[in-house]
């Protein structure tokens, strides 16, 4: 069978369900815990902060949960992506293998971020809640949230890191466009960053600091409620269309993924697209290796502990038990903004555990030559973060060269680098380099992250 | 019938052949004349800039050309591309009209440039030629170009106008990342730049000098070719897989357009799209209004003579008879810098005496306005240059909404802004504003035009 470059589905082939993994899974993940009482939380305790119908996601044992009709009515502006297949790459490496990309950029956006910005905008939005705060780094998930809120006619107040927002202007430009209101964080408009700012006037902010200030807007004023982009359950439910419309797109050109590659962060592109195809290899109808890739300068998978740590990096939320580097680590300034941080999603760290995935780190100069690789042949410019997909599919496939081996390798790109070129400057410039393994700051870290028995 | 919000082809559906529209037109284009013995430009004359086959594409009385396969292979990357169904923008403003937008941002540069860039390297590649050399402005084209070279293997060399070279840093990173080498111009690299650097060690640059510097350096090496991305008849003509895709996809659900709306700087966007729907009205199967837009600061169309000109800025090109502001006019700022020529294509020009299509010009308060509830209502953020399609088709839907009528609008959405956010924090901080019509400086361009008999 000849395969064309770009497989595509209409838009009737949206999925009509999330996929909840946790049901299939052979044991219940870790509950999340009270700082202060270390019992299970409830979702009263999360009320503040999220609308009721996402809160029963987040603990949700039904294995499909039904995607609002608005919602699928805005996926419908990007979706179904295509899924490409790399004929240009493989002929440039000369492998057997062949590879597959499921291309996220496609959306307004050009990330992953939409689909599930759009399905918390929504639900918010039915709940009768007025704005959305959050936090953002480099702006994927900012903007994301922006443009959701827009469609749904919620405002929307995003708290950016100031080092990104001085560094990277346009993100902030393109949630402005989309109507959001954008603060540089430590901020003056909330108590936690005049703090901040009161005992520091200059500083860059952190991710920890946004979120506090995002935090605090929400649960301080009854009709403003808090988003967050990755980590959670929920999150990662909302981002199986990916998968499920990966698979049906192989299926249509008779193809079994052999290998599923995806970077991870906080997980949910990672989880959107490889747990469609988990629960199939848990049902024992298919089995590929499922790989995260994370980078070497913040191996949370690879380096962390597996144990209760905070979710942000000053001890404000809930115990979560996850691979951590402790909540205190600070990763060097590697490009890929979006995959520094300290912790992992508490379900893909469940299910690092289960065995069913594996993970390795990558150090950004061999991340960064693969994208050069890829854009010269696929002509995608990738955004940082999935250059770390990418790379862990290189190596992929040059072992297939060695072997012989014709191996289907499924890549998860989840975005552009539109708004990442200065990376690319650096890179081209000779100026990138490899970042020494963290191993005395992480010991640090994790010598502070509280013990739970 | 319900129309999807996306109109999707299948690769296979991408267009076997360009559409030539000269054979079809009741009369043939003015001739192209030598600037010394004003006697019409022969294939000779050519030869030392581009590949034969592209000069018999200029000169071709062909109505469809074979597109080389090498050519849709590349083209499958990001064509057929999405013909989207305006149903948010539509109800956002209350119209009974119609609105379809062809969307050709899909594409890796971003716009619809590659179409063109993909043929010219393609047939440089196949005459032998090792590097290609071009003029950008804002950077749409010297991308586009770059990313063709790097896919056969050619060389590519971008003198970019200073003050964008400056401006927007980014779009040269994008172009270096596919392998292109930039120079700011006036660079120190030719004898025209250098020319210009000792007059003014400052110069901020202009189209017309990085023209210069890029055609010396093709004239001067045999194996180094020119390229230009708009204007040109074989430009126009490769566009056309633009319109042929989009009747393909508006017969999928059963309509037919009463209103085709493109901007236009050089005509090659707005000529893809309309020419193919051209040829049905010129056979009478078919009587839309087709209409160019163009900027208030720059309306060569509307408010310029139809007379022979210069196509550069300082008088080194051969005499084109068309509709012009004069060769020495330099246009405002404006943010759509690939609007900002003085001059219109040979052929749109001819096509606009025929009294086939009409156009008018609007400033760009209002183009950025309609781009505004365009990004709010449909996500994607367009360049600065459609957004004049968008603010024509805009009038046209309101009129709708006065007169009840259901009229089709079909528009021509060439690129999205990402390179171009800064355009939107102006327009956004209620900084933009619309140029006084520049009647003395037109007036006094004109007066320096050659006369030709």
């Amino acid at each position: 069978m000849t395969v064309p470059t770009k497989i595509l589905l209409d838009e009737s082939d949206i999925p009509t369900h999330w996929y909840n993994i946790i049901p299939d899974l052979p044991a219940p993940p870790p509950p999340v815990l009270h700082p202060g009482t270390l019992e299970p939380v409830g979702p009263g305790d999360l009320a503040p902060l999220f609308p009721m119908d996402l809160i029963l996601q987040e603990v949700s044992q039904d294995s499909y949960i039904e995607i609002p009709e608005p919602v699928r009515d805005i996926y419908r502006l990007w979706r179904p992506t295509p899924l490409y297949r790399a004929h240009r790459l493989e002929r440039e490496i000369d492998t057997p293998a062949r590879i597959y990309y499921k291309y996220e950029g496609a959306s307004p956006a050009g990330s992953h971020k939409p689909n599930t910005a759009v399905a918390q905008a929504y639900y918010n939005a039915q709940a009768g809640v007025r704005k959305l705060t959050t936090e953002t780094g480099a702006g994927q998930w900012g903007s994301a949230l922006a443009l959701a809120c827009r469609m749904f006619g919620l405002e929307c107040e995003v708290w950016q890191v100031a080092a990104s927002f001085d560094q990277k202007p346009y993100r902030g430009s393109m949630m402005r466009t989309w109507g959001a209101t954008i603060h540089s964080s430590p901020s003056e408009v909330t108590n936690a960053g005049q703090a901040i700012l009161a005992k520091d006037p200059h500083s860059t902010g952190s991710l920890g600091i946004a979120i506090s200030e995002a935090v605090e807007v929400a649960a301080t004023n009854a009709d403003v409620n808090y988003s967050l982009g990755s980590v959670l359950n929920h999150v990662l439910l909302h981002q199986t269309v990916i998968g499920q419309e990966a698979a049906a797109q192989l299926a249509k050109v008779d193809e079994t993924p052999d290998v599923i590659i995806g970077c991870t962060g906080g997980g949910s592109n990672f989880s959107g697209l490889s747990y469609p195809f988990m629960r199939e290899k848990l049902a024992g109808n298919i089995n590929p290796t499922i790989r995260a890739v994370e980078p070497a300068a913040c191996p949370s998978i690879t380096k962390g502990e597996y144990r209760y740590d905070f979710g942000d990096a000053i001890g404000m939320t809930p115990l979560i038990k996850m691979h951590t580097l402790g909540h205190g680590f600070v990763p060097d300034p590697i490009h890929a903004g979006g995959l520094r941080y300290h912790g992992m999603s508490p379900l893909v760290s469940h299910i690092v555990e289960l065995g069913l995935m594996e993970a390795e780190a990558i150090g950004q100069v061999e991340c960064f030559e693969a994208a050069l690789q890829f854009a010269r042949t696929e002509g995608i410019i990738p955004a940082p973060e999935p250059t770390h997909a990418i790379a862990g599919a290189l190596r992929e496939a040059n072992e297939c060269r060695e072997s012989g081996e014709e191996k289907v390798i499924l890549i998860a790109l989840c975005g552009h680098g539109h708004f990442d070129m200065a990376a690319y400057d650096t890179f081209l410039s000779g100026e990138l380099h490899d970042y020494e393994y963290p191993s005395e700051a992480i010991a640090a870290a994790l010598a502070e992250v509280p013990v739970v028995a």
